[in-house]
């Protein structure tokens, strides 16, 4: 039983996000600093994340495997620019058994450099390409400022690691699976993202090319939601992952990595999130309905509570999520707002007169008040169910993407960017260069977000100058405040 | 493509494991001491042991959350037991972001600390009682001699941590999950297991009382496969887990853990494995059926591969785990002894024959030779296939038993004891003492497996004495050589 109640988005949208995660029991404060525990009701989300994102690895052919926690401290040193990303964010181990190590051991922040190993031994020849791996895993990463899901010095993610023959092989895999995270996001957690390319200020330490999906919170702020990265050759010569072509001759592979992590949970709630708490959409609620039975003499209960069971099993059968919330303590109007503010889309409710009448009443989260409640007959309730929770996962992406719609704005110059830039996303001219980055972001707390890939046509950009520097443009590019 | 042919098992028990584990690709050395890299082959074992587990565990309403992968060094303090249990096997983080941490971080060996700190803040009343918690995780305990999946510095478990109002019902819900855990070892591993109690030499520390489940191993050895602890009061009063009972009055929880990890694995290897290689239970198989297409000539091929598409695709259907081996640079014999290697239980073969007639081949792994191969008919290959699939499991699971039952060994006296203890498990009246338990170890390398739950009855223990030294018996205790 939690405290009733959070904080309203609409007056302070960050104690907001914190009271609903601890409210609604998503997760709580770890005592070790900026960790966290995942409490089974954010564990469950989570869960459905990663069977959604897991079938779609091994439906294209990737296979789960798992590398150690323990880097050893030469191995991240390899790749200059991979160490150098790193080296302010890590947790060392120095003790063994009791004893000083001769090597310090870093706790992974990612496995570029473990799986580079991995993979130099494990390819040979061409036979052996692509290689395409997949880990869920918890990383660590020691940061100064957290918050729960968007940023904790331990987070839970997959890492995908791939190896190809040639850069378009690895190309058009960095890009497939980028696809895969927007279908994900779009399909499965109803929120509409931006595809796009990272300025080089904003890559993964060790990329060639980093590709990001960028989704849009309720404050208008962005939040990276998953990247791929093209990594060149650049681990493959740091571990010498080589392989003996068509033609006998030792190439150097290309490899890539992708990632989404616990911050996917994070996104979800921001995204759909309103004044009384959660939303989620019913494809990934640990929860898609709640049904509570509504009664006061015993002879009413006995009856309804048949009732409960009898139409409980019948979606149970089916897979539906449902949970029966018959605790007794309770009144139904607190049971009412406790399962609003954890977002369940679908609540319904068996009482007397329905059990009179063959019939439930269902009240839809994403409807807001009473405007939606509708009584439905019992018979033909699994249909019904299922085409009201597929409404709800439209309804709920469609209104994520007027909203995020409503908020991009294209911007003729910088005059225009700083006005717009607190209400939302500006699509500008840009350079691409740290220098103007840095700018944009003393004048106004903005960060590229990326150069969007549907909006970026290489002969237009040729022409294009920066609309900050005036020097040549890289593209045009999506500037927003971001977690 | 993996070099052919592994130690024989009868020649070199213990090359053989490693030859068999390396060369299927189950798993592999990391470059970090002690640790292991768990290739996708037996990754996808590893899947299908855990979501054998998982349901099992969610049928019994238990929820997974996640805990932090470090802990304060001064939580490990809190119970003494615990912490002089772990304190050899700690591997401890002094620098995070870069500077010397105030207090050491210990990468969690077990979670009993941390989770029981979290209990301490979750539970407030009875009604919050019982709270059933997995957690999926990685642990670490330094280990000096290591061996793939059975013992490794880093591995993966399952840990559930539980917590009730009166010790009747951790005691109930320590022996549901051992029920657990041998419903699953029998049913879906094939292995059947002998449940019994912790002398108080083996038991987990800071439990009161700890049951496991053994297995025997191919070489007569005893592996332990799951652990589950009543921990009494222990660390609710370390940790101050206490509930309002129904008479408002403060009471300590009694609180119980349990865990199957990666060595799991490692049993499904010892335990079925023969000279050829593994033999991998159906049930858990990470591929149930390999489809070898058998061809010369270019014209054989395309009616072949065109008989091999639609059988495939009709089993994949109904989601047999099926892999067709359409390598073309190998031969047919090759891939018998590949698969075979690789405990692949099903061996479907389709050549022009077979599409002339309408057949396929089956060779069943479990059966040795050529003894079982059958010609059956494409028209119905579906139910065949799941019959036949059944038939090796509970022809396993048989073989298994009778293997086990005949080295199994009740004993009258230490002599007759050292007699059969290398050849086997002896079952002897035992005082339950370090000292007695000691010596045993010393003269024989045996040590205590556990009190069999069966086999121990209160009254007739009274009576007997331990036949080594000849104080009074805690009970009958399984000695046998261990992992």
């Amino acid at each position: 039983m939690s405290q009733q109640g959070v904080t309203p988005r609409s007056k302070d949208y960050s104690k907001w996000y914190t009271d609903v995660v601890l409210k609604s029991e998503l997760a709580d404060y770890a005592p070790v600093r900026g960790c966290m525990i995942i409490k089974p009701y954010g564990y469950e989300l989570w869960e459905n994340v990663k069977s959604g994102l897991d079938t779609r690895f091994k439906a294209t052919g990737h296979q789960n495997a798992y590398f150690p926690l323990f880097i050893p401290m030469s191995f991240l040193k390899k790749e200059a620019e991979h160490v150098e990303g790193f080296s302010p964010e890590l947790a060392v181990v120095t003790i063994g058994g009791g004893e000083e190590l001769e090597e310090p051991l870093v706790v992974r922040p990612t496995s570029e450099t473990v799986i580079g190993h991995a993979f130099s031994q494990w390819i040979q020849s061409y036979r052996d390409l692509p290689l395409l791996i997949n880990q869920w895993a918890n990383v660590v990463r020691w940061e100064m400022r957290t918050r729960l899901f968007l940023r904790t010095t331990e987070f839970l993610w997959q890492e995908g690691h791939t190896a190809h023959e040639t850069y378009e092989e690895a190309q058009e895999e960095t890009l497939r699976m980028l696809d895969i995270y927007e279908d994900f996001a779009v399909n499965d957690a109803a929120i509409p993202v931006i595809k796009g390319r990272k300025s080089s200020q904003e890559k993964f330490a060790g990329a060639d090319t980093s590709y990001t999906i960028e989704g849009m919170m309720g404050n208008k702020w962005a939040l990276q939601m998953g990247t791929s990265h093209n990594l060149g050759q650049n681990f493959a010569k740091a571990f010498d992952i080589k392989y003996l072509d068509k033609n006998n001759e030792q190439q150097f592979c290309w490899t890539t990595s992708w990632g989404v992590s616990t911050r996917m949970v994070g996104a979800i709630i921001m995204a759909h999130g309103d004044d009384k708490g959660l939303r989620m959409p019913p494809r990934i609620a640990p929860i898609q309905v709640v049904l509570v039975p509504i009664f006061k003499t015993e002879e009413e209960k006995a009856k309804v509570m048949d009732a409960v069971a009898r139409v409980a099993d019948s979606l149970l059968a089916v897979r539906i999520r449902l949970h029966v919330d018959d605790r007794e303590e309770l009144t139904p109007g607190f049971k009412f707002n406790d399962w609003e503010m954890r977002g369940v889309p679908l609540r319904m409710e068996i009482g007397p007169k329905d059990v009179a009448n063959g019939t439930v009443a269902l009240a839809r989260r994403d409807i807001p008040g009473k405007e939606d409640k509708q009584i439905v007959p019992q018979e033909g309730i699994i249909p019904t169910i299922m085409r009201v929770l597929n409404d709800i996962q439209h309804g709920m992406l469609r209104q994520a993407r007027s909203f995020r719609d409503e908020n991009l704005h294209e911007v003729k110059d910088y005059e225009e960017f700083k006005k717009v830039i607190d209400d939302g996303w500006a699509l500008i001219w840009h350079c691409g260069t740290a220098e103007c980055e840095k700018r944009i972001q003393e004048d106004t707390k903005a960060s590229s977000r990326c150069f969007p890939l549907d909006l970026n046509d290489d002969k237009e950009s040729k022409k294009a100058k920066c609309a900050v520097c005036g020097k040549p443009a890289e593209g045009k590019a999506y500037f927003g405040r971001a977690y």
